[in-house]
Formats: C-alpha cells, sequence, structure tokens
C-alpha cells in the first residue's frame, strides 16, 4: 500500500521552496515559525469542537477535514523545522512496539 | 516502504476493546471522548512550546515526542469516533492533487 | 479603584443584541458559539507563542494584547452561555480563600 | 464593588516567593514557563469542552470551574513574566471604549 504521507512530506518539502504568492505553503514558511504554529492551534481546536459535535450528530466530515488541516500544518511545522516526518512515526511505532512489525514491512515492500 | 500509521491504527483498533487496567488506550475509551479530547489539546500546547524551543535550541527531540503524541492521540480520537485514519490520509491526498496516487495505492492494495 | 472587567462585561452584553453589521461582539454571537470558542482556542494558542517571545525579548506588549484577546473572547463566551463573569470571580475568590477579603472590600465599596 | 481580581493578583504575587512544598502557585513558578504555560492550554482545552457540554446540559458549573482555572493561570503567567494585570485590564479598557471610565479609576486609584 502507498504510503500517502510520504507522498505528503514529499509535497510539502518541494513547496517550501515555491513562490509565497503562488504557493499558500510556501507562505507559511515565509510568514515564519509562529504564523506555522498559530494554525497548528487553530486547528487542534477545530478539531476538538468537530469531535464534540461529530460525537452528537453522528456525522464524520468535520472532524476528517479538521483532522487533516492539524496533520498537514504539523507537516509543515516539522519541515519548517527540518525534521522528518519519518521520525515522528518510528517514535511512534518504538512506542507501540511496533519495530518488529516496522521492519518485516519495510522488507516486504522492497 | 512500511506503512507505520496503518499498523498503529490497527494496533489502536485492537486495544479499544482491551481491558482498561492493562492498556492505556482501552482506560482513554473507558474515560470517554472529552478525556481524549483533552489530551488532543494538551499535547497540541506541548508540540507548539517544544516548537518553540526547538526553534532556538536545535535540538528536535522533543517536537518528534509531542507531534507524536499529538497524532497518537488524534488517531485514539478517530478511532473513539469510528472514524477511520484512512479517511483523513485520503482527505490529505485530495487536497494536495495526490489523488492519482492515491488512486492507484487502493488499487494496489486490494 | 473602578471595575472595568465588570464595566466590560456590561458593555458586551448591551452590544450582544447590536447589529451584526456594525459589531463586532454581535456578529460573533450571531455566527454561534463554536465560532466563539475557535476564538478562544485562537487566542490562547497566540498568548502561548506571545509569552514564549517575551520569555526571551523581554517585551510585554504582545502579551498583553493577546491575554486581553483571551480574557475578551473568554467573556464573550460566558455572555453567550448566559452566564455571568462574576460567577467565575466568585469561584476564582472561593478557591484563594479570599472570601473573607472580598466581603470586607464589598463592605468598603459600598 | 471589590475588585477581586486585584486581590488575587495580589495573593499571586505574594504566593510566588513562598516555599514550592506548600505553594500551588510557587510551585508553578519553580517548574518554569513551560509548565505553567501548558496549563494555560491545557485549562482552555477544557474550557471550550465544558461550553461544548454546557450548550446541551444548560447547566453552567462546569463553565464557570473551567473559566476560572483558565483565568488563573492566565494570571500565574502574567506574574511569572512579571506583566501586571492591570496593563492587561487597560488594554481591554482602551478597546472597548472604556478609557474614560479607566482613567478616572486611575485617578481615583493613586
Amino acid at each position: 500500500m502507498a504510503d500517502i504521507l510520504q507522498q505528503l512530506a514529499a509535497t510539502l518539502e518541494a513547496r517550501k521552496q515555491a513562490d509565497p504568492g503562488s504557493s499558500y505553503v510556501a507562505q507559511l514558511h515565509h510568514k515564519g515559525l509562529n504564523k506555522i504554529l498559530e494554525k497548528v492551534g487553530e486547528e487542534a481546536t477545530e478539531t476538538l469542537l468537530a469531535a464534540k459535535d461529530a460525537a452528537i450528530s453522528g456525522k464524520p466530515d468535520e472532524v476528517i477535514a479538521e483532522t487533516a488541516d492539524l496533520w498537514f500544518h504539523s507537516l509543515v511545522m516539522l519541515s519548517h523545522l527540518n525534521i522528518s516526518h519519518q521520525d515522528v512515526l518510528n517514535e511512534l511505532a518504538r512506542r507501540m512496539g511496533l519495530s518488529g512489525l516496522e521492519e518485516k514491512a519495510s522488507r516486504s515492500a522492497q
């Protein structure tokens, strides 16, 4: 299975150097870390509100959209700080005792 | 390449039904949505603070650990609301114009 | 000494019924609770970032402005939910063991 | 009318120098700015969740308690940064066109 997160991270990395006039991602980098972190905080808040509403309505669309926004802006943050998203995934794998699974998956994906 | 996020989501789903006395994830589900969302908000805050510190120190470890916590608890949130993390990834792919890649991935995963 | 918070709460209450076209406060109420809570979350994030910057620069202006925004929007939230800011102050007084001081102050202010 | 906020700020300032073993406020200052800001972020999140619940239940108690926590920890933050809460109130007064009242208050407080 393809790794959308990796494709996304590569795309974000490429857009980092783009013209701020034509790329939202380049614009965020141009405005700097505080603007990027404001967006992370904003999307976290919107995710919470969407989750509260979804628990009542049963409709998942807003939660999906806001969580996508949250992950997106946290990936831009990592890129801005020159940290690979793979380091975060490795940390998650390590905590969940997935390192064996990860290794096995790495082999089978080659 | 391995899809750690998918492995993690599957593990989280399995632990959803575990004994709250032995599993942190089961405990979160048992305490309910507000507790899970408090953790998402808490980890978002800690991610921002770690990012501000990393911008000065140049040390990435805290940002990696806190972003892992943020993603982890947002995955628990999705699981609690019976929303697949794949829906969030598909939304990200759609927005970034990665839909071709996504479609291909969907086919190869069947 | 005058109680600015009380004046502010009274002003916010009056503007609650104003024309959304001419009053920012009326506009927030018109847009509803989620919009108000998004602002509370947003201003909390901006307060944290300003505090981190102030700890280095020594300049207090941004922290003052962002904390004002945070308190302002939390007062709008209370107003939206028909909760008096005085109930929050009373809770603070109760916790800090200020009830004696509060009572004494009330008497001397009469 | 009494100014609970002023009493609270004075109490917080006094406890800043207290023994961290016996005072929660002194303990927060001892742990440092990040710990204080984590609490501000945490209480902002809990305020949002309480507000969402109150909008359905009609019960104000949780919102009052969480807003009190939010204001309390933002006052500790101001104190940690050696910023007076009065500067925040003056900024609020200025924005709301309460400057006349503020000026009068400043004079009577001298």
